[in-house]
């Protein structure tokens, strides 16, 4: 009992904040009699509050941009409000683990509050929806979305003196009919869950009395459309769970399941480097899991899924027991609407600069998959570009006068490096001049300044929606903010070129960290910085402690992992709830 | 990566079932560095199976009742099939910890397939709702419940030769108005998930700008109806949840919250000893929830509750943020028809006699909370019972024939042993013929006889809708129905009254181990057997290490001892998922 009470007193006032470090050894007494210790550490560190006219910062959206925003924005200097429908964050990469058990829902969240907590409460959080974005009056109307009644009020308006807006995207349908209808996508907690059941569901009806063996086995046929990482990473677990454990629950159905992935492309994993795709192909074969690839899906009825062979135009129908769709993301009705008000009516994105300011509207940030980055092109100020390096207006530049405008061009357009490092030359004079150039006297026109550069812009890169992009634009946001006043006076950003001086900030540039694909069977691949490339067991143990590694508190690192311990141990559940 | 290699395979060869006795030692390593120790052991017998004309028995339920008689009978003997709508069993008990997230929903529950699993397989289940029981033509209608499309035959029938009905109750409402709308029950994994999320949502509209502090206040009112065990244990939950946990993360709030508990009866807890009563009651006043015996709700609508006091009549009105109604169980709509059918159409509940079986029909038995059994009086016996003690059929009995014939008597009919305690003598003949009557003459007629008995039967016990009779009364009957053959002709049970010979089982017998009351903050209840009384904080860790050795499986048993130790380390969650 002493050390239980020990254990008791110990975790309360573990869990009651205090503002200095926390250092916690944690006697975990099990039945089994066993003792294990898990260290655990917390740092926290003490802003004093003051609420003198402070600029209202807005921020729509808890998931990966806005959550990276809020950890490292300093409250001390705005007055931040959050509205999000998900008072959670949520680690997306695990939502196709959460689909067949691997890992349970709740682990892989972390309420709001928790995260606004670590920065004394500073922050608001409104569990609400964001219904319409007004620039002009700088203002967000809201609704609370509670599925409970509600009496009174529902709707109400913030104001705001910046806006972020990092409320991600919504799942792409490219409005095949029936997709809507009979499909389940896999961008939220409620849908993994859902597949979950529905999974189970498959099996019960499957194993029903009465039943023709082609009945049984169209229930069992499992399609995912859209050979992504998480359309590839669900099937895979699917094959898991399958395989590992339902096999033993229901022995009589294990060889009528059938799991296909349908891709309108030629290979699966396209992103990824080629050799991830054929490895990640072969497993599949090996598995059982038939792959479609250059098959379009073009409609889904309540039984049959239509889909067309590229080449040939033949059309094929497949009955099926459940599907996922998981072919790519498109915008929100809220941000079409806000680009039909600023402007930008006529793009499919909503399109940003490089240091994330929303084109068309003043104070207005967007971040992570609701928005791209417009990379301004080299070609469209390639005259101002001349005109700024011709500082004695001769007309011509000399290798001399490139020489000394270097600094900042690459910065300004990385679209250049890419360009420079294809044509393997190392700097701008190489390029201009050719590779004896640099000591020589040769004087570029305009027009030979503009044939030079003329294929730069072919380079330029767009991010791709992912996670890391959300995450690493979060964090970036909230340093700009943080520096904000400081950069006023002393810019750090490049030279400004249409205008004078230099821009504020740094803009905004993707380290890439490298990007997971799990192919089931403790197999996975991975493509890491430097072109490296990882393929198999080994991988998958990476993947484990990246993954551990990345969670957002420790409290999520150690449900995770408790997960990934109990499925070891006792395998996943198979009880519908 | 040898241990992790060495702990995959172990966990493989375990979970893949061998017929042996397994004993397996998980190293536990964790990210922090810590090793725990759990040992494991799981016994498993082999069954030889033969399909040879064994009679169909059906069970129709998973709760405690179903899943006991699963567990202990013989699939050799018969060829076993379950019906029910729910996949799992689920560790009732635990259901009001679920609602506030100190243990996960999933840890309470166990796959029915895989108890089934370890009998060999030799079990049938269909997940679907029994929708009409046809004694007549013995067989059971049923319907998959599935929430998805199901294609063509959705209904079908099952026959059977025994049929063991254990499909538990429906809640109460009383046809209060509004409740079925407005109020949430406790019943199902559904409804705690329900009630959990509604709980999150209550604080986050109260949280929302724009709102009056009474509009605050009325949104933070959580009412309990029912000041039974499920009620009181809810009220103590959402106590804890909302002062251990969410008040650190709506600190504004804290005050504005308001538990109620309305409740008919004068007391709370009244099926259990005073102390036990009062003692819930002082630990509630003094947390601060509002007590409010002698009030019955007469209706709810979307904004308020109201009801009337007990005493005078008057008519009070409370706006609510979140009802749970826990009043007690009704019959089920399947089993009003049933009793339609077989003549029980004036009977509230189910009656089946005391080897539960159900009165009017062949072959039919209930058990759990579906039933009530009624136990045979002895005063409609009487004069059978005098009959059989007076064997010369002189008309008068002696202290030597009732003594002859005490045997049985008190078995059959138990109400008899209940009053003796009561009259505080220790046998039959004391009752009847007085302390010094044993060596007497008396001879008493059948007058004396029934003057002697007629109060008997007010002692007559009904036994509480509780998982610990229905579990018991599970095991007697699977127990019943493995000894079936050999009892045929070596009956073990009383002689019969109204026929000759014995009856083949001994009637059910209630064995009560026991009832818990959990009262939050680490405080409990207790009533053991043999009167015993035990309240406080040791109380609440006898409550723990019952618990925990009282689930279904080892699984069950790993999962619910992590969720009390992540809620000891990490708290409850706050996400509303």
């Amino acid at each position: 009992m002493k050390i239980l009470s020990f254990f008791e007193r110990s975790s309360r006032n573990f869990r009651h904040s205090s503002p200095y470090s926390k250092f916690l050894v944690l006697l975990a007494v099990s039945t089994g009699g066993g003792i294990g210790l898990v260290a655990y550490s917390d740092a926290k560190s003490d802003h004093p509050s003051s609420d003198t006219k402070k600029k209202k910062v807005v921020v729509l959206g808890t998931g990966w941009a806005g959550t990276s925003f809020l950890k490292d924005v300093d409250c001390t200097k705005y007055d931040v409000q959050v509205v999000s429908p998900r008072n959670y964050f949520m680690f997306t990469p695990l939502l196709p683990s959460v689909t067949c058990g691997s890992v349970e829902a709740r682990s892989i969240v972390e309420p709001v509050r928790r995260i606004i907590n670590k920065k004394n409460g500073d922050i608001k959080f409104w569990e609400a929806e964001c219904l319409k974005i007004d620039p002009k009056n700088k203002k967000v109307h809201c609704r609370s979305n509670h599925s409970v009644h509600v009496d009174g009020k529902k709707e109400f308006s913030v104001e705001y003196d910046y806006l972020i807006v990092a409320i991600g995207a919504r799942a792409n349908t490219f409005n095949t009919p029936g997709v809507t209808e009979h499909c389940h996508f896999l961008k939220e907690v409620d849908d993994a869950q859902r597949i979950r059941r529905s999974v189970m569901d498959c099996f019960e009806r499957a194993n029903l009395p009465d039943l023709s063996y082609e009945e049984r086995k169209n229930k069992l046929n499992f399609v995912i459309v859209g050979g992504g990482p998480t359309g590839v990473e669900f099937a895979a677990e699917l094959h898991d769970l399958i395989n590992e454990d339902l096999v033993r629950l229901y022995p009589a159905l294990h060889d009528l399941v059938k799991i296909s992935v349908i891709e309108a492309g030629d290979h699966i994993l396209s992103m990824f480097d080629k050799r991830i795709s054929s490895f990640a192909e072969e497993k599949f074969h090996r598995d059982g899991i038939d792959l479609k690839t250059g098959y379009m899906v073009v409609n889904v009825s309540d039984k049959e899924i239509t889909m067309k062979e590229m080449q040939n135009g033949k059309v094929h129908s497949l009955p099926y027991g459940m599907i996922v769709w998981s072919t790519g993301i498109a915008t929100r009705p809220i941000i079409l609407d806000l680009m039909k008000e600023i402007g930008q009516a006529n793009r499919r994105v909503l399109a940003t600069d490089e240091w994330l300011r929303v084109e068309g509207c003043e104070n207005v940030f967007a971040l992570g998959d609701c928005a791209t980055i417009q990379q301004r092109k080299v070609m469209e100020d390639i005259t101002a570009i001349f005109n700024i390096a011709d500082k004695d207006n001769s007309g011509t530049l000399t290798a001399d006068k490139v020489k000394k405008f270097l600094e900042g061009i690459c910065e300004r357009y990385p679209q250049m490096e890419i360009y420079m490092k294809h044509k393997q030359v190392s700097d701008l004079v190489d390029l201009l001049y050719g590779p004896n150039g640099k000591s020589g006297t040769k004087e570029l026109s305009i027009e030979d300044f503009k044939a030079a550069l003329t294929e730069v812009d072919s380079k330029t890169k767009f991010l791709p929606a992912t996670a890391q992009v959300a995450a690493q634009q979060g964090t970036y946001l909230a340093k700009c903010f943080n520096k904000m006043e400081e950069r006023e006076h002393d810019p750090e950003g490049p030279p400004r070129i249409r205008a004078t001086g230099r821009h504020r900030f740094h803009p905004f540039r993707y380290r890439h960290l490298g990007q997971f694909a799990p192919l089931g069977g403790e197999q996975a691949a991975a493509e890491l910085p430097g072109d490296w490339i990882s393929i198999g067991q080994s991988t998958q143990w990476l993947w484990y402690s990246v993954y551990a590694s990345k969670q957002v508190s420790w409290r999520n690192r150690m449900l995770v992992i408790s997960d990934w311990m109990r499925r070891f141990i006792f395998g996943r559940d198979s009880s519908r709830i």
